[in-house]
């Protein structure tokens, strides 16, 4: 009762290479299939995927990977390449705890050359790999495929300007699906709309060229040599390329779809010596109809029904509560403008975009200019809020120093994915975002632990405090306890016994881990309080106060331990005099890989059962 | 005796247009000649200064500085701009402590409009301030003065990819002076060479255009037809720039040493009504035949012989102990590779770059780029070292994380111009890396005081680290002491009496100080032993071990307090059970603006005497 008469049987790529060519539509077909179905139990990027399984079987006919080595941009269009080398088997184990990565993960495989979750590194990667081969003389072949949507940072193009003078052998293989993660609006993507409607340039099947590529030596020559006529002729009739200017031969615009043509263009590459571009156009989302149709939903989708395409899980979250927010303040305030890295729909900003499309800037994958291009809508009196994912924060650090914080400008974030991300791994994770602005100076941060208080938080960056604030938090609901417990929206509130001599120290969503562990310990006779910190940077010394009489402090911190606000709190009651004991529990000098949060926070002793058992250790 | 006919008379903008045209050339060399003086006793920016004369004159002939908004992009061609916007007189003060600084600083002069140090903002920043203005309806100009070495800058790129698809009246003049600080190594330079060869597109002196514009309304509407209609003609015939693909309208290539030509083009640009680029050639160094012919000597200078041209002081300083060490360590081994954002001057890998040019990267402008480039180099086995400012760092935080620490891969970092760098002032003090780097899970760094020690610790982050190993050092040459005391280069090292319930906890060039204090300190009665960190990521436990029973510990720390070291080290203490004082000095919560270092130094109380004083106080 097998239903596949390809894909479950290849166990490396010589597998891809044995099919029959004309059979190849058939493996893509299954391929699909297996990608929709299982995305739509664990959650993953479908449509990404989905428009690269020609390409995918096209580069493994044609190179030979690991030797050759393809370094998939971001990541999310890498399924298809598990699929194909060895991964099969384990495919139902996507992005669990345990099983294969979502993204390009060297220690899972050798044919993932180069780590990915981040846009926009590909090209850089490569170019430092072709680089070693010619210092090497290494004659195997490095292959970068990047989406249009990538394309638009700034890495990409530091990598294309600067490898474009080579004369290393480099491919880059620009997958062009029309759209970044939210709608494109750099003017690159409509350069790249002029040069689709050009007249295909690279024609694939040249009958001529193949007859006297067989001729050996000669043959290469000539072929190279009428490249090279081609390529002029192709400058005077149709213009030139943006890459060609940046130093690249240019084959394209290739039907992405089409797995001949694609196996002809990257031979035809193959033989080249100096960096080339191969411009592909695909469908995101192709061959299942919900995702062709709505791309941007299933760009990273979470389980869905594979029949309506519907989510299986519908309900508010951070996210949505700081959009419908932000449109709220903005209604009564023409200054306030939002910005986003091509993040709209996973910021929760979409209203924002409809309802103020003036004072909306999607500038694309590109963080750096996000930000300083904030501070100058900041200059002349706006009210910027750049809404970004904790990992992508990452991106902008010398901007929100040089830019934003040392010219004492009004620039607010709204930190989103704050803490454990899940399922999208170690890339992903929001862990060292305090660190990073804990090292900025008068840097104001927030990080509320329910939906009323990020309200407060934001009013509060918008109209009381001066200069650079963010407010940071997780991804997913607020905690169900959230209406229960009263919670003072200041600075810091304390919760339990005053005179306690135990004090868990936290911030964020952790709080009511530590609600819950205080409960239990009461339960089995231990007294502790609780500083739950809403402002943690800078710290209120109010809050100091109120535990450095304390014997014990545990301080909870979903995020990285070196340079967190745990060690800052804890040399702030050094300096202080404090003389009791002090434990931070928090990430500690590593990354952490995919998991559910459920099973993140249980590993890091941050649910409550964790911090019981810490505490009760202690005593 | 007054030399001048114009320059010293010049109170504001209105000044330099009330001047006959005619004359205008005479001003452009009296302030040439006040460039050359002045910078020849500060030391400076020169070349990149002497070249932009030209265009500072025109840009405030035609624009009406503060309300139109000049921004220029790192700000070392700003010292035109400030002659003639009021600060003439306080001009000798340049780089000083309280003095003028040597970049654009909105908290000098509103004429400043955004802060300048790092490169590659202005784009964004410019872009920011049209769109507020679009937003706003003010119908001032904004401008942004960028030269190509900037342009390598991926931010630039995701600028101007941002920008050219607005309507924004945005003004970009690209300043071509054929190089950037080292020589550019992108195809983009290649490609400004193309287009520079070309005719040139946009004439100026147009009588007939300018006859028509004068009649109101239909004039306007008439020249922009007219200039559509050029601009479909040039493409026929010239091709496109990459300007064009990127949505700007261009004008040029345009002398930029001709005054009368530059006014007629920004008067030209100023009636568009879109985005546009102005590219002008101008030679660095313009005027100063020393620095004409050496443009890269006289980028960044010390005080100078004015008639030689020859810097004041000349000797070894760390920057060329790293590339002389790195020559020596490259000679034996094939695999070591140096990267450079285009400091190789700076850095001190002139030797380097001639001895190994094939292993040897200058990648422009392009931090990231850099450091992800290095990571695909050390994936196929090389052994690549990336030389950079401190200051500079803070723009590839990103790229450190995930593609080099979160992939295990092994990178070499020389940080340079670490802790303050002086008369550059807040945007170039090195006083973030530590705390930046805390932060990174599974780092290694290094904080020698002396060459020797430098050498050392580059061994190990060669031959004995695993990953991703740093090692910073100062600005300019090692203490006088470095040859008298012995130290041992481990990870730490201990002085003074073993007994001594006085720590003084310190790391890199804060040591010699510290060891001249605690001489003082002795002779007033005082006991004091100093633990000297060398490995200062992570902190070896066992120099923890060596101050734990201490009354006292002053840590100093040449950096950020938040998230340092110190703070750190604090942690460690604390969650030993440790139950002194302690006290951090360190640079807390500001940014450090210019002065020589040892004024700094006194400042921040890290010198001897500050020293003393600190722990004397504490008795």
């Amino acid at each position: 009762m097998n239903e596949f008469k390809y894909v479950d049987k290849i166990k490396s790529p010589d597998d891809v290479k044995a099919i029959d060519e004309k059979e190849l539509p058939i493996l893509a077909e299954e391929v699909r299939k297996v990608l929709i179905d299982t995305v739509s139990k664990t959650g993953g990027h479908l449509a990404s995927n989905l428009g690269v399984v020609e390409l995918t079987i096209a580069l493994h006919r044609v190179f030979d990977s690991p030797q050759d080595q393809i370094v998939w941009d971001v990541g999310h269009q890498v399924y298809t390449h598990k699929l194909f080398t060895g991964r099969y088997d384990d495919f139902s184990t996507l992005r669990q705890q345990g099983g294969l990565s979502g993204f390009s993960r060297p220690y899972e495989s050798r044919h993932d050359i180069f780590f990915s979750g981040h846009s926009s590194t590909s090209i850089s990667a490569a170019y430092g790999l072709s680089s070693a081969k010619t210092l090497n003389n290494d004659k195997h072949h490095v292959i970068a495929v990047i989406g249009d949507g990538a394309l638009t940072g700034g890495l990409a193009y530091e990598g294309l300007n600067n490898a474009g003078r080579s004369k290393d052998r480099l491919i880059v293989i620009l997958n062009d699906n029309k759209m970044s993660i939210s709608k494109n609006v750099g003017s690159l993507a409509k350069h790249l709309a002029v040069v689709r409607s050009k007249p295909l340039y690279f024609k694939a099947k040249n009958a001529f060229a193949k007859f006297i590529v067989n001729i050996p030596f000669i043959g290469q020559k000539l072929k190279r040599r009428m490249l090279r006529i081609k390529a002029k002729l192709k400058n005077i009739i149709f213009g030139r390329t943006i890459f060609e200017d940046m130093g690249f031969r240019y084959m394209g615009p290739i039907n992405g779809h089409n797995i001949e043509l694609l196996i002809d263009a990257l031979e035809s590459a193959k033989n080249l010596k100096t960096p080339v571009l191969i411009h592909i156009n695909t469908i995101k989302g192709r061959g299942y109809n919900h995702a062709e149709e709505n791309p941007s939903d299933f760009h990273g989708v979470s389980k869905f029904d594979i029949n309506t395409g519907d989510p299986i899980y519908v309900g508010s979250n951070f996210s949505a509560e700081f959009g419908k927010y932000l449109c709220s303040l903005a209604e009564n305030d023409g200054r306030i403008c939002a910005v986003t890295a091509a993040m709209s729909l996973g910021t929760g900003l979409d209203e924002f975009s409809e309802k103020y499309p003036k004072r909306f800037f999607d500038v694309g994958i590109a963080e750096e200019h996000a930000v300083t291009f904030s501070s100058g809508l900041s200059k002349d009196g706006m009210l910027p809020v750049f809404a970004v994912y904790s990992s992508f924060l990452q991106r902008c650090y010398d901007q929100l120093v040089h830019d934003v914080s040392l010219q004492g400008l009004k620039v607010i974030l709204g930190i989103d994915r704050a803490g454990f991300v899940g399922e999208d791994g170690e890339s992903h994770n929001g862990l060292l975002d305090v660190a990073l602005l804990n090292s900025i100076p008068k840097t104001t941060v927030y990080s509320p632990a329910t939906y009323k208080e990020l309200q407060e938080d934001l009013y509060k960056a918008f109209y009381e405090d001066g200069g650079f604030v963010a407010v940071r938090y997780p991804r997913g609901a607020e905690n169900a306890l959230a209406d229960e417990i009263e919670i003072n929206s200041g600075n810091f509130d304390v919760f339990g016994e005053e005179n306690a001599k135990i004090v868990i120290a936290t911030y964020g969503r952790l709080f009511f881990n530590a609600y819950k562990a205080m409960k239990k310990l009461k339960e089995n006779g231990i007294d502790v309080k609780i500083l739950k910190l809403n402002r943690i940077i800078p710290i209120d010394k109010k809050s100091v106060s109120k535990v450095e009489n304390a014997e014990k402090i545990y301080f909870f911190e979903e995020g990285i331990k070196s340079g967190g606000v745990g060690e800052h709190f804890a040399c702030i009651l050094l300096e202080k005099g404090y003389t009791g004991q002090y434990k931070i529990v928090a990430v500690e000098n590593q990354y952490v890989a995919q998991a559910s949060t459920k099973e993140l926070m249980k590993k890091f002793n941050f649910d409550c059962d964790g911090m019981v058992k810490i505490i009760t250790e202690g005593e």
